[in-house]
């Protein structure tokens, strides 16, 4: 404790919103006391945890870089069962603020705690709270229906024209986003060496863009699974004003009910909703529909090892989200004898997607107002500030996997392919 | 039974070795019996099991390819416990023959016997074994002196100029075998993005060839491991006739000795010989010795899934050496929090590297009978067949896994580099 300072500021910026909880009095000792165990159990960062009196708690031996403002002692207490879960609740309604630049202080805040350890039972009812949550189908329409299904119109105001909520792939950092979301369709339907009249099923497939870049720019015949009835109306619509709906098939279904035999599987940005106890299901359906030949590709969020996502989003954001460590995602291949043939890291396309993102949300964040409220609006930057940081410090991964049957010798020798100038 | 026929045929060629043993006299119902037992548990390709008094059995319905000769009745009977080990070696000892290409019909018999299942005992069995067995220290120095310590003049009849024992990369399959293992140095050292100057730690070195490519063509200094005491000798040797005795330094030591502080950890076919129980320590030394922004990269022979190795190479070429998975890979970087970032699978290139080193083999194969017997030239040519089969029909894999520190930003985004043309 003794490794702690405190000291009073003044926050004439914030002060307005110091009274609107009523006056919650004077920081007492054990107010100060839990704050400073706050500070530690997040690494002590260079961080200042300003009470609502204008006490600051900051870690000692550190400068302090940023402010966390706690507007009333309930949002300071409330950190206390699960401070990553609350700490989101208590961003989002405005209890608790951060005055700097929300990206910096999270990318902080994220790399401290890199280096904390839990503690072990806290470890193990993380392991067993995994081991027993699967995602049957009924749940999977639910968590899939909470996220997605929240109007396609706030999403077309800070996504590209064809609607990529997946990460976008930046050969040179400096192209735009629509750019990079058009190279990474590219970049997959390379990978996978898509060939004119192959046919092709894509499992999780948003809003249907990369379905229909495939059957425009590489001639194939796609059938295209999505549980979210929102984004397979407007996915279906757009494919008819293009003229693509003889190519392109939108089912609204689960990827578990995928029959018929495919020259191409392809996956990208499902697996996190899948749940890790359900990838033999997914094996399983792969080595189903896949012909001898066949190859695949997996686009997902990983992670360095097993670990829980963050649990805000994924109580607040991702209900049932897990993204998986390369080992996890082996119960995928392995018991069918997939060949991985090629695993690329793209995480730090994924940090520059979301700096896009976020900056467009922002840049449309009035229009964004009239529709919902400010909870809403908070909630969405947090979310996207926090995944950008994640990526930024390697919390978190983005792996593409391309796999295919063991005795497919019809391959390229090198990935040179990838990176002729198709233009 | 019946699914099997039986004929007698007449094999010159051979004939003057069906006496050599004595006359163990006509094959009984019993030999026949079990001969027919021996094709089944293969899978029944269509393979002719010519015994000793040219009784031939071969599987119904299937047209016979290949003849495989049976000199005598122990011969067959060998067979009984261990089918893959005894075969190998009564082919070594010339008790049993292939008639026909032996590179063919070992990818004839290994396509086949993907699909048989073994039956749950024997697995477990296998399973046991490989939980038990861990190579401890002088266990590794006594497997390595195995293989590696036969003398080096037999190696320099068949491998390149290097001596590259690994691998090579042919970016066109029609490149010789030393431009292939040149191309290989340059696409590790790619993958690392070698800057001149750095400080390169390499886990398992054999004779030496890439610590001196990578001192001589990217200016780096190497520390390079290797508990072979007769490639130390020559790789040293060779370093100094190149004058690269000060960029370059050979440490005759198991790699659980690695000390200090390195930019950059290498280890090219080394893993194989570690064992699947060893990959936390491996990864425990690596964690030890890689600097803040380090790169790494492990280039190893792998499966599709966790699996023993053919038990005759297990025991009479390469013991202890066992072929990890992706997932069982992930033992060595997961406990670590390294993340990886790229894996490719050279298998094909694997097979193609084979096909060279079998066909130089043969070349000098008069040469090779002169310091070792017709057992070992036997045996060898089974071995290097037997390699070539396993990677063309996708039973083993090559992975070389590129990593580095979680936190590590200084990325190229794109993989681009590695298909450039530096000539």
């Amino acid at each position: 404790m003794s490794s702690h300072s405190e000291e009073s500021i003044d926050l004439t910026a914030s002060s307005s919103k110091r009274s609107r909880r009523g006056s919650p009095g004077r920081a007492t000792w054990l107010d100060q006391w839990f704050a400073r165990k706050l500070l530690s159990y997040i690494g002590d960062p260079p961080i200042a945890l300003v009470l609502w009196d204008n006490t600051a708690i900051t870690p000692e031996n550190s400068r302090t870089e940023y402010h966390v403002l706690f507007h009333d002692r309930a949002a300071l207490w409330l950190m206390l069962p699960n401070a990553t879960l609350k700490f989101g609740d208590c961003y989002s309604n405005g209890r608790v603020e951060v005055q700097e630049d929300l990206v910096d202080f999270l990318e902080t805040v994220y790399r401290h705690m890199i280096t904390v350890r839990r503690p072990y039972l806290v470890q193990l009812f993380l392991t067993l709270k995994q081991r027993f949550t699967h995602n049957t189908i009924p749940m999977a329409r639910r968590n899939i229906h909470h996220h997605y299904d929240i109007g396609n119109a706030f999403y077309t105001k800070w996504l590209d024209r064809e609607m990529q909520y997946t990460c976008a792939y930046f050969p040179d950092p400096a192209i735009t986003l629509e750019q990079a979301q058009i190279a990474k369709m590219h970049h997959v339907c390379r990978k996978l060496r898509l060939q004119p009249g192959q046919t092709v099923v894509e499992a999780g497939c948003g809003w249907g863009g990369l379905a229909r870049f495939m059957a425009r720019e590489y001639g194939v015949n796609v059938k295209a699974y999505n549980i979210s009835k929102e984004q397979v109306a407007w996915a279906r619509e757009r494919a008819r004003e293009e003229g693509l709906q003889d190519k392109v098939e939108y089912v609204e279904d689960d990827f578990r009910t995928i029959t018929g035999e495919f020259d191409v599987f392809v996956s990208v940005g499902m697996l996190e909703h899948v749940g890790i106890n359900n990838y033999r299901e997914l094996g399983k359906v792969i080595d189903g529909c896949l012909k001898e030949n066949g190859m695949g590709l997996i686009h997902s969020i990983g992670r360095n090892h097993p670990a829980y996502l963050d649990p805000w989003i994924e109580s607040r954001i991702f209900p049932g989200a897990r993204p998986p460590s390369i080992g996890q995602m082996a119960a995928i291949f392995e018991p069918y004898n997939f060949s991985i043939l090629d695993i690329e890291n793209l995480r730090q396309h994924y940090a520059k997607t979301l700096e896009h993102w976020l900056s467009r949300f922002e840049d449309h964040v009035d229009e964004i107002r009239q529709d919902f409220d400010d909870n809403f609006v908070r909630a969405w930057r947090l979310y996207l500030a926090g995944s950008k940081s994640s990526f930024t410090v390697g919390t978190l991964q983005l792996f593409q996997v391309v796999f295919t049957r063991p005795r497919n010798n019809a391959l390229p020798w090198s990935r040179s392919h990838l990176y002729t100038d198709h233009s």
